[in-house]
């Protein structure tokens, strides 16, 4: 299982023309806990280090070049092992004897970001934040999903010249721009977006679309889903977890909102 | 500054026909910190929750975005104001008196994303790794350049079907494939493919290319720094903090290869 990079999943690709069910191609999106343990005086230390959403496969060049790319390993020699640990989902780089590792400067800060859904749960098991499923999953209108690109890009035109912004738009059922912000993170853009509302007493955001310019990973759907926005329409491709996720949660995913076309992996549309 | 969503840079525009100086607009890219402060038991409490690469801007919205969608807080009345604290890229969140949230939940472990250069650091100021200046900055020749993103496309053509998958390639300066991964997310693409070389002993990279199919933030360009690969070619566009930092440690950076063009936006091309 840990091994598999893509996945299958039923789909409804939806056109002006016509609508039929397919298999869909997705990639897969898992967690990856990396544990390092090492000796310090002696004594056997062992700390969970990151928690990263990955598509399996490599997980030990991913773990290595982490903890390389991060400053906190140096040199190749200075791992004894690498090895999954009771799950395909946990890597355990093991340390030489002799070798320090300064575990301690990374738990004086709780630092996260808010590019997966993981930060700020303390494991994998509590990955799903405490969300309550949306009532049922919402049946959307196919003539506003069309508008949807248009409706965010209009909104994001002045930032669109640098190529490096991500959208995000909240839209009522009625085709209306509740909410617009961009960012160089996509994960941004959605708290922004978010947020803005949640400030002005807006949320649960029910009878709503979230439409975002990028691919829709797992913490794209949490976030939706915690805002109670029964609709969640990407550009790009969704996650295996993100479908898994929506399918669960009744979140209507709709992914390749594009070129008048898209594609239903939650949910139903008339 | 803070509020600047974008910046001007000069850049180097080739193409097969000829190259030109321009000025680019880029996306801006800094760190936020966002912090909660709290009263328990009638004791004052402050912590820092999540440091997060944004384009500044929104950033009340972001941060009360954030702590809702990760379920830290349930609603708007709880929060008694939002403010900068001492810097623009830092937010405070002051709660209500009364109000309960538990920061104790988020420091039993330590968990970070790969996804931003933050992560693993315990201040802003050290959010640049302790990374060595690459020795010069590296002419590179522009008919490889060119060939970049043929030969990152051919190897990872198993995986595009899914249109969710990003490709990291580290090719030599003779324009052989030196070890190419894919994910689903672009940082952990890029910690595979060194990660895979610093295994088998062959760090720091010299005389190497790092070829991403994505954009290029901070993090793209510290890895390629700490990996000691002199060029960070990417698909898409670079944000100001890649740009600031390679100029700094000597990166050459080069941003939208492709379609027989690309920017310089540091280093040298001949």
């Amino acid at each position: 299982m840990a091994e598999e990079r893509t996945s299958t999943v039923d789909v409804l690709r939806v056109t002006h023309e016509a609508s039929s069910r397919n298999d869909d191609l997705l990639a897969v999106e898992e967690p990856l806990e990396i544990r390092v343990a090492w000796s310090a005086g002696g004594e056997q230390r062992e700390k969970n280090i990151s928690v990263t959403m990955r598509t399996p496969g490599d997980d030990f060049d991913l773990a290595a070049g982490f903890l390389m790319t991060e400053g906190l390993i140096g040199a190749a020699e200075n791992i004894d092992a690498i090895r999954h640990w009771g799950s395909p989902n946990v890597v355990r780089v093991g340390l030489r004897d002799g070798i320090r590792f300064d575990g301690s400067k990374l738990d004086r800060h709780f630092y996260t970001t808010s590019s997966c859904g993981v930060c700020g749960k303390t494991s994998i098991d509590a990955l799903r934040v405490a969300a309550t499923p949306l009532p049922q999953a919402t049946a959307i209108d196919s003539g506003l999903v069309y508008r949807l690109p248009a409706l965010l890009e209009r909104s994001q035109s002045a930032f669109r010249v640098t190529g490096g912004l991500h959208g995000a738009a909240i839209i009522s059922s009625g085709g209306e721009v509740l909410c617009i912000r961009e960012d160089i993170g996509r994960h941004n853009a959605v708290d922004k977006a978010i947020g803005a509302l949640f400030r002005e007493g807006r949320t649960p955001l029910r009878d709503s679309i979230l439409m975002v310019s990028s691919r829709a990973g797992f913490e794209l759907a949490q976030k939706a889903i915690v805002a109670g926005i029964p609709v969640l329409a990407t550009v790009g491709a969704p996650s295996t977890l993100a479908v898994d996720l929506a399918r669960e949660f009744n979140l209507t995913l709709l992914g390749f909102v594009r070129d008048g076309r898209f594609n239903v992996y939650a949910g139903e549309v008339t």
